[in-house]
């Protein structure tokens, strides 16, 4: 029996602190363009199965019970006690949070609270340079603050986020923008932008990626499944290919979320450039009763000194849980199953299971 | 165990009324751009090994028995029964029949008296055209009646199918083309054009897909493995997202035909769009002892209200054999799997079956 | 029990003759941008596990001992002996050897004798244009002295082998270039051109592909996994399709090689294009305890006898050891698996096993 005692959650979000209702809950369990079709319903998917498989459990329920029957018992719990006998449940002991979403959700100090876990803070780079934009009058005030803004969250961040595949997809041109190029992009973004309005400009979104690589903290890039509505080709961590190369040799690291469906080409990039890795695990939670086969096929090129677990989890507690509990389940059935064919020896896998769900993350994010 | 005694078989076409000798026969086994390499045979397939497996106790023989014998047996029962027994023995209870090929094949109605089934008719948009540029004498009366004959086929269609992607490629634009637009694509084609010639032009493919958009009937899209010599990744169903966009909230659902071997981007198109669904059970006819794996990786993203079954058999009964014997081990199989591991309940495993084997199709179809 | 006693390794290259430390045999077990990242190791790979399951029982140790432990009874036995007893325990009888690697290498004469085996050369188009630029005065006796050398290969040679995807893409024009840019392409080429300059350009690519389809050798096309660094969506298979076309009927076969994160693409075309031959083996080597479940998936839609196996080793014996074993290990699980099921008969698996493992390649290559 392989086991992961600790889990290090290398890329999640907060949990809401509002009471839900059965179509409020059901809309967090996926990513979609509208609501669920006339005669379905989300929990009618890999993910939705999953919760009720592993949630009720942790709440004194049967595990399938029905929908209405779960949320019933999580209004009785209350969402913050519901919260944490989920989160501690969860198996997750180090919480790395994106905190750059909306919504009433709660921060890492108290996710770390409520999952008796340490919690770090991963900084969103477009939401920084949102912010910088909020508050800088001039181009020129704007580039200096926004370089001083990545530097400064570099100090307490653990690592920083993009989304600039999601905004743009990632074929980037893979090279610095020039300086002249950055500031006619700003200054066109900048003269046109809403407060608040969000980041999509393409030379801005590489200037923001090299201000962090610049940083030497971690960078993970959103890849694969992202924006519902979007082509998912556009996020294939392929494109990312010259990107590393541009970077390789500069003491930052790069991490690929997520993936899916593209993971085995996140898992080969991870074998061929020494800076980057990939990330095990966000895809699991939404293929559920596939996680196995899914986790496996990562497993087929990248060195296993490259894979981190996340649970990609956000707004529900349950999408935590979920998320580590189909990686323990999936890691410790494809590598057993190795080892019983003899393909792989106990030690090894135990020695591998322990990098993917902790130590590769300690290591990468310098966390003790 | 888990049961589909009845099959909605949402996309098939009719079978051959002719009697075939050994080489006419395996020639319909597989899409080739050629006959079988020397010294090779298409018998040697996974769609050849599951017709061996399937068919020959359909009609009193040992499984897996030589071709030749099969063959014979099949001259001796006579072409008419042979089909009989072997649509009565596919489990599948509703036909929706494609009719836009041509051939000396068996229209809906026939097809149900040999299946002892109910059938129904879907009409190809583009062979529907091809009709109208036969009988209309100028552009304005080409146009007239094109919007006429769509509208007119709806009344008794069940659903209506495109094969753009076959003829054009699917990375069309997603928009409507413009009246000008369409006026000129029709008078280059109509000045062109042969009686018969085929419908190529992407502005035309288009103009039919929102005219059918329109009628609110179901459009099948083809996508994935279509024409044998064509470039595969042309099909990609990713190719129709921006499509899903433009379509969504008109109304008019879109089904997925085929996918494979894109099969899970089909599959998230379903889960992101709610007027989006996916075939399931096409690729199973071609990928026989893989079917299982190949049901699997489809089962990850796509939401179960979702997905739909289809044989996709065209010319042979052994092909609606094939594609529904494959269908029902391979979601028996499955889902038998993941209960046995307790990762779903028995009670929603059944229920799923029940829904992509027949219940989304007669919801998605209007069938009773 | 399925069994394969006998193999032809359709693409392989030599073995070092020089000592490897730790290090520099470490180094060989992927291709990478770059060395192991901090903390990480090229032995955590798939690869590295399959290398330590099953080569140290061949030099007397226990399966997964430590690789210092390997490294050292190596070196005891000697580079000579140990690459004896290696080649000897693989089942390989027979080794198409590339010879366009640099390096000290054995040449197939002398792998045949360590592995007491037949072995056969393979000669690679661009090294070969390479060689002809070397003494070759002007474009004119270049283009000619070119198309000689390709004759001449193909009296010796048993196939041809380009690297044309790895040089510059498989997205190449189907069509051979004209005599008039041919020209133009080689002048410039010759111009710029140190000796040893390396061929890139797209029009000799084409021309030298061209010129190895007239020779009437089969022809193998370097698909998939290739140069780490570059984008492997350039690789893709699927890119050969117009190419594939364009060649039908010329009476030349193309074998696809690799193929592997495409290798379902490559399937596709071995069962569309009848001169067209998928290679299953190269991608069992990266994967190991993965082998399985990557074999069958080109196992989907390749007919049978249109599958060749390779190890796709070079440079380590233990690569050649591991390529035969997890393809003999592998083939007879998938298979097992589906006769146990009923799916196939044994009788027919038997058969596709010794058509996979050794009748195609005799067949396409014309081996006694």
């Amino acid at each position: 029996m392989i086991e992961t005692p600790s889990l290090v959650d290398q890329y999640c979000h907060g949990v809401l602190r509002t009471e839900l209702g059965l179509g409020t809950f059901e809309a967090q369990l996926t990513r979609s363009e509208g609501p669920p079709a006339p005669g379905t319903t989300f929990f009618d998917t890999q993910t939705g199965f999953a919760v009720r498989r592993w949630c009720p459990p942790l709440l004194g329920l049967e595990p399938h019970c029905p929908p209405a029957r779960y949320l019933a018992r999580r209004r009785e719990l209350g969402v913050p006690e519901a919260g944490r006998r989920l989160l501690r449940g969860s198996g997750i002991t180090a919480y790395l949070v994106d905190t750059g979403l909306p919504g009433d959700v709660t921060g890492p100090r108290e996710l770390a609270a409520a999952g008796a876990a340490e919690a770090h803070e991963i900084v969103r780079l477009e939401l920084l340079a949102e912010q910088v934009a909020d508050t800088s009058g001039t181009v020129g005030s704007f580039l200096a603050n926004l370089a001083e803004a990545v530097h400064g969250a570099a100090v307490h961040a653990v690592a920083f986020t993009s989304v600039a595949g999601v905004r743009h997809g990632l074929a980037l041109a893979p090279e610095p923008p020039g300086a002249g190029e950055v500031r006619g992009a700003a200054g066109r973004w900048l003269a046109d932008r809403p407060v608040g309005g969000t980041l999509t400009d393409p030379v801005l979104l590489r200037q923001l990626l090299w201000i962090a690589v610049a940083s030497g903290r971690p960078l993970q890039l959103h890849a694969g499944l992202g924006e519902p509505g979007l082509r998912v080709d556009r996020t294939d961590p392929v494109l990312l290919t010259d990107f590393a190369r541009a970077t390789a040799g500069l003491g930052t690291d790069l991490v690929l979320l997520h993936g899916y469906p593209y993971h085995r080409h996140a898992a080969h990039l991870a074998g061929v450039f020494p800076h980057v890795y990939a990330d095990l695990g966000a895809g699991l939670g939404r293929t559920g009763a596939r996680a196995s086969a899914v986790l496996a096929e990562v497993l087929e090129l990248a060195p296993f000194g490259k894979l981190i677990f996340s649970s990609g989890a956000r707004n529900l507690p349950e999408l935590h849980v979920v998320g580590a509990r189909l990686f323990r389940e999936a890691l410790a059935r494809v590598l057993g199953t190795w080892v019983a064919d003899g393909a792989w020896s106990l030690t090894d896998a135990q020695r591998v299971a322990g990098l993917i769900a902790s130590e590769n993350a300690r290591r990468v994010y310098g966390l003790k």
